[in-house]
C-alpha cells in the first residue's frame, strides 16, 4: 500500500490524497459502504463498479460464522468469492464480538441493555475472547493470532488488528486496564500480520475511550509501531460536540503520511465536522440502511419516500443526478415500490443513496483542493 | 397486434409464431414472467432489458389499489410508470377479486377454505362486484367497464376482459349461470374496449370449468366476438392429467391463426406437456417465487442452494449458462447469501431462473421447427 497527500487545504487540516492498494485506488476523503456479509444489502457487486465504490468494508466476524474463512480462502479470498475487483477492508471482529456481549455504546446510552444475543461471550482472558456462535452455539475463540488467520483467509486490501470495545460506562482504571491490552493485542496481531504481509496493509485502532490522556497514549504507543495507517475506534462520547473535541485531540497526533479511517461514523453531519479534522476515509451502513427504510439522500436534505406527496412526482430523486436509478426510474414509481413492499425499492434506493455518498465526497475533495475547507 | 404463424409441428399440434406488439415482438411458444406490482420482485425492469424477457404479467387488481391506475395515467401509461419499453399484459382484475373472495382451487382443494381475506367481496350482481380494498378497506365496485376503462389507463399492449372465478366445487347449474355471465362481462368489457382500442389487443378469456360442454359453449360463443386472442382460465381439474384432457379438448376449438394464452400456468412440466397441444405463452410466477424460496433451475432438474454441498462449489449455476449471476457468481457465494438471508440472492437466483425459462422457450421453439415436438 502506498499512501500519497496530494493537497492540504489552507484553512484547516482537511486533506486530499491517493490510497494505491493492489485492487486499485481509494480517493480520500472517502465514503466506504460496509457490506458486512460481503455484499451491501440488496445491490449485487457488479453493480457497485458501476457507481464507483472505491471501498467496501467487511466483517470479519460474520464471514467467519458464515461461511467460514476457510471456504473464502478455498474461493481464492473474499475478493474472488464475492465477485468484486476493487478494494476491500475487513474488520477484526473484535467489535461485533464485544458489542454482542457488553451492547453497543448507543445503547447503553439508551439504556437499551445488552441485546437478546448478549451473554455470548463466555469469557475474556489474555489470549483473546471465548464465545458462542449466534448461529449453532457453537463455542469459538478470538484470538489476535485467530483473528489475523482469519483475515488473511478473506485476503482484503486492508486489515484491522483485534481490539477489545470496552462498555461506555467503565471506570477509569478499568479502561486503562482495557487499553493496555488492546495494545497488547493489537502488537500481537501486528507481529501475526508481519511474518506473512501477502500485500495486505494493516491499520491500527487508536483506543482510550473518552480519556484525552489514554487517547494520547494510545496514537504514542500505536504510531511508534509500522502500522499502514491508523483507525480510530472506541467511544466518542455522547454526543457530535464531544467527537468533535476527542478528534480535534486525537487527529494531530497522527503521522501526517499515513492514511486514517473513522470507524463506523458517516452520517452527513458527522463527515462535514471531521473532514476539516483531516479525516481519510469514514466507514458507515447509515446511507444504505437509510435507504431500506424509506429515506433517500438528496442535496437538498433528507427526501421520506413514503411521503404521499411523492405519489405524483414524476421526476427522478434528483435531476442533476447521474445514479443508475435516477436516470431510469422516478419518484412516483419507487414510493409505489415502496408502498407495494417490493424489494425492488431496496435496490433502487440503495444505488442512489451510495452514489450520492460517493459523489458527495467527491464535491468536499474539489473543495479541499480549492482551499474552501 | 399481428400474429404470424411461422411453423406447426408436423407431430403434433405445437407451433412457432411471432406476436408483433406496439413494444416489440413476443415468440412463441414464450413464457411470461409476473410482476404484479410492476416490477418482477428483486429485480429492476432495466435488468429484465439484459435477459430478453419479451412478456411481463401486471396485476390490475393490486395497480388499482396501488398506487391507482390515474396515477399511472398520468405518468404516460404503465411502460413509462415503471420503465419498460418491451410488451406488457395486464388482466382484469377479476381473478384476484374472487381469488380473496373464495380462496383459490388450490386452498378449496387442499380444504384450505378462504384466506383471511376472504369475505372481502360484497356483493356480486349483474352489474359487477363490490369488494373491499384490502389496503384501506375502502368499498370498490369492478365491472367490465371499470375493468377496461383500468387497463385503458394501464395501456398494456395486451388487456383482458372481466370475467367471474367460480369456485372449483361448485353445481352444473351454478357453473352455466355463472359461464352464461362471464360472456356477458367479456361481451360488454369488448365493447368498451373498441370504443377506444388505443393500440391495445384483447384476448376473451374461455371458461367453464372441467365440463367439456360448457368448455365448447364458450368456445363458440368467445370465437365469434371479434378478440385479438384467446386465454384459457377458470379451473382446470384437480390433476396435470385432466388439465391435459380439458386442453386437449379445447385448443381444437380455438382459431389457428390468433395466439392463445395458458392462465397462471407455467411449471416446468405443465409447459412440456401443453406445447403440444398448440399453447402459444404461459404465466406464471413459478420461476421467480421458487428463486426467491432457493430452487435454482437447471437442465438437469432443481437445485437446492441451501444443501450444505454447494457451500464448497465454486463453479456457476450452470456451467454453460451466459445469465448474468452465472457470468459472475458461484454457487458457494449464491449459497453464502442465501444463509445470510441477503436480499442480493433474491435478485441473483431471480435472474438466473427467468434466464432459465427464456432460454427453454428457445429450445422448444428450435425443437418445434424441426418437427422433434
Amino acid at each position: 500500500m502506498k499512501f500519497e497527500v496530494l493537497h492540504t487545504s489552507k484553512k484547516s487540516r482537511a486533506r486530499v490524497g491517493c490510497i494505491h492498494t493492489p485492487h486499485g485506488v481509494i480517493d480520500t476523503p472517502g465514503f466506504v459502504a460496509v457490506g458486512t456479509n460481503g455484499t451491501i444489502k440488496s445491490i449485487d457487486n457488479a453493480a457497485l463498479h458501476e457507481i464507483g465504490l472505491q471501498l467496501m468494508f467487511c466483517n470479519t466476524y460474520h464471514l467467519l460464522l458464515q461461511p467460514g474463512t476457510e471456504i473464502v480462502r478455498q474461493a481464492g479470498g473474499l475478493h474472488n468469492f464475492i465477485h468484486r475487483k476493487m478494494p476491500l477492508i475487513t474488520d477484526s471482529g473484535g467489535f461485533q464480538v464485544f458489542s454482542l456481549a457488553y451492547g453497543s455504546v448507543a445503547d447503553e446510552l439508551k439504556s437499551r441493555g445488552t441485546k437478546k444475543t448478549g451473554g455470548s461471550v463466555v469469557k475474556i482472558t489474555e489470549e483473546g475472547v471465548h464465545f458462542r456462535s449466534y448461529r449453532d452455539g457453537a463455542k469459538i475463540i478470538l484470538t489476535p493470532e485467530s483473528s489475523i488467520a482469519a483475515q488473511k483467509d478473506l485476503g482484503a486490501d486492508i486489515i484491522i488488528p483485534f481490539d477489545e470495545l470496552p462498555p461506555y460506562h467503565i471506570a477509569q482504571d478499568a479502561l486503562k486496564t482495557s487499553l493496555m491490552r488492546t495494545h497488547r493485542w493489537e502488537k500481537r496481531s501486528l507481529d501475526t500480520h508481519l511474518k506473512d504481509p501477502q500485500n495486505q496493509a494493516m491499520y491500527a485502532v487508536i483506543h482510550g475511550g473518552i480519556d484525552l490522556e489514554l487517547r494520547k497514549n494510545s496514537c504514542d504507543y500505536l504510531t511508534a509501531l509500522p502500522f499502514d495507517g491508523f483507525a480510530i475506534g472506541g467511544s466518542m462520547g455522547k454526543t457530535k460536540a464531544e467527537m468533535f473535541e476527542l478528534l480535534s485531540f486525537t487527529l494531530p497526533k497522527l503521522p501526517v503520511d499515513k492514511p486514517n479511517h473513522l470507524l463506523g461514523i458517516g452520517d452527513l453531519k458527522s463527515i462535514e465536522m471531521c473532514i476539516p479534522l483531516g479525516i481519510d476515509t469514514f466507514d458507515s451502513s447509515y446511507p444504505t440502511r437509510s435507504a431500506r427504510h424509506g429515506v433517500l439522500l438528496t442535496k437538498e436534505g433528507d427526501l421520506r419516500i413514503s411521503k404521499r406527496e411523492n405519489a405524483y412526482k414524476f421526476l427522478p430523486i434528483e435531476n442533476d443526478c447521474s445514479c443508475p436509478t435516477c436516470s431510469k426510474f422516478t419518484l412516483a414509481y419507487l414510493h409505489h415500490l415502496f408502498k407495494a413492499r417490493e424489494l425492488t425499492y431496496m435496490s433502487l434506493a440503495t444505488i442512489h443513496n451510495l452514489h450520492f455518498m460517493i459523489q458527495l465526497m467527491k464535491r468536499y475533495r474539489e473543495n479541499i483542493c480549492e482551499d474552501r475547507i
